[in-house]
């Protein structure tokens, strides 16, 4: 079970260590994604291009990768240094942008997967159930549903490439095979804001760095995202001042706003 | 005419609708976009590789194309996309982004429309005037000039291509033939931040995938903007805030607001 | 020796003339960099396209090239963009962003430079480190030096291609041979924010492009951005905050604030 001294522990890691996280990411978010990981306390680097993907990963403590807003020269870069990830057993996160909404999108996930399985999922209801259909486990999932009907879809998932899938909506489902970690914690301005789903995605490559557990860490990065939403939405006025203020709270994080803040819930 | 009872019945409708807008757009922008598209209720969704432009436009409401910073691959995955949403009959919107600064741009503009028109085209007095002297109706039009003095241009656009003109300036002229609509809100800071052109590109989009009658979907969008931006220097103190304050102006505006700053003419 | 006059006088000319400031730089940061020099009041342009490159730098008053996020197709319009600016004796800034963490950037700034040589290399104490490595000169300096430590690498950096050198961190070093500018200005926080390093890189192009003495014109730059800098720390409540404020106090500037802030030396 997570509390607020273990989701603690990992952020003063996060501080102290800076672990530098590497990010292929899409266009739209890079630089939100850059800012939320150093407000936490991290080291974002961001190479994509395949002439160094690799060198980028061989001296990274953790990479992301995200389809935002792929292409071909961008997937062979995330190839090689998912490749390069896992030969060194660094934590491998993976946000399935969109995944469903076009074949070629689907069609990549599959082609990654092959050069290398995350050790940890981060995704929309509607991005985990095209994952699982791609993978030929074609119940017909709406892809328009909410968080909690997509719990089976998540566990699917999370025994096929025995990953930690990081579910996210109102509610967010952290699963492990058939256990989860449910968090309550967020806002309604979030889903208002472009790339605060991604970001979620480079705070959990920043827990998993210096968190081994990969189910704890992908559960305190959640924790620590919507409880700097709740205190971001005190100040904001719309979804403009919500990203500077959620900055701001993300920087001024202390151990007093976890344990005031959180709401959590396990279910096996 | 234009009234602030038409321009909310569009608000009204994209909130609850939400249709899903496909940006093909420069890499400057693509995080303000997005968020603007959010504030007003939209669904931004940004895909250019030619892998998956023309199924992300099978599924889109509209389509938005910006030549901010072109390059071979993103004019192949436009082309793609254009003569998708130009077979499906989905709004087209054009921001021919800096045409006329460079030959490839310029040449870029004219290649991508044979492949599709786009049935709305906005941009500020230089790029519309550049647009003109494309098709070969070389005026010598003054690339420094004011919106007004391009207002012929625009017309001249507007009849060669069947295309509403959104002609942006400190007075923005919406051109249809010989018609236009002029709307006189705004403010002085709006220039000194990135991409509120672009915005309003994107913004034209959203409001032509609720509306048919383009020239009053221009019309409103570009009212909307410049009304927002009014709003937002109310409380900016620089350009930095008035980013922020811009996307809280979008998603608080209510129709009273309107209904008070709208500040509109009609000319034939 | 630089002066609150002398500053005030460049920041007075960009306003006035507004100097066209071609920028090749990373994803990460183009928005931020954008908007850094429409505040300070000249006028960005993003143009990498080996199509336009060229070009654009034909018509362009300064160029800023940044590594941050390369691949060949950028490298390719680099190259062609600084030989254009190099024939036309404009201004060539340019920014190593992440020098030294790759075999294929330090490459890639090895090949840039046989292109053409920038008359200001502005960087931190790795990179400016890793170009005088790069350039054979292997010294073995530490990576995670102080800027205070790289002084000697910046001086056989200036020395080696006759180019100002502008050395950045909680002490700013600008160095022409064995000259030295210190410049003592700037807040904790700006670390903490992704991006402001290749905006100090942007502003040195805009005061460069209206002061011919590059050495003045890199010392200008690095003393508006940390009094700016400052400035925003008044306000700011966190990293989010403090970019909106930083914006707001690069538009607002003004001689007094110069004057009461400016802090520098003179050493040689």
């Amino acid at each position: 079970m997570i509390s607020a001294q273990s989701i603690w522990k990992d952020v003063v890691k996060i501080r102290e260590q800076s672990p530098l996280v590497h990010n292929i990411t899409n266009f739209v978010v890079m630089n939100n994604t850059a800012n939320a990981l150093l407000a936490i306390g991290a080291s974002p680097v961001m190479a994509h291009a395949e002439e160094e993907a690799e060198d980028m990963a061989g001296i990274a403590a953790s990479l992301v990768i995200n389809i935002g807003t792929l292409s071909p020269p961008w997937v062979r870069g995330m190839k090689k240094a998912m490749m390069k990830a896992a030969s060194r057993g660094i934590p491998l996160v993976f946000d399935p942008v969109g995944a469903g909404a076009t074949p070629y999108r689907t069609q990549t996930v599959k082609e990654l997967f092959v050069a290398a399985l995350p050790l940890i999922i981060r995704g929309n209801a509607s991005e985990i159930s095209a994952l699982v259909n791609a993978a030929g486990n074609t119940k017909g999932v709406d892809s328009t549903q909410s968080s909690a009907s997509a719990v089976n879809a998540a566990e699917t998932l999370s025994g096929l490439y025995k990953a930690v899938v990081s579910l996210n909506g109102e509610t967010d489902y952290i699963v492990k095979g058939k256990e989860h970690i449910l968090i309550h914690n967020g806002h309604a301005l979030m889903p208002k804001v472009t790339g605060l789903g991604c970001t979620a995605t480079a705070l959990t490559g920043a827990f998993a760095a210096v968190n081994s557990d990969y189910y704890a860490a992908a559960s305190h990065a959640m924790a620590v995202m919507g409880i700097a939403g709740e205190i971001a939405a005190r100040t904001a006025k719309g979804p403009g001042s919500f990203q500077t203020d959620f900055l701001d709270a993300l920087y001024n994080l202390k151990e007093s706003d976890i344990a005031e803040l959180l709401h959590t819930g396990e279910e096996k």
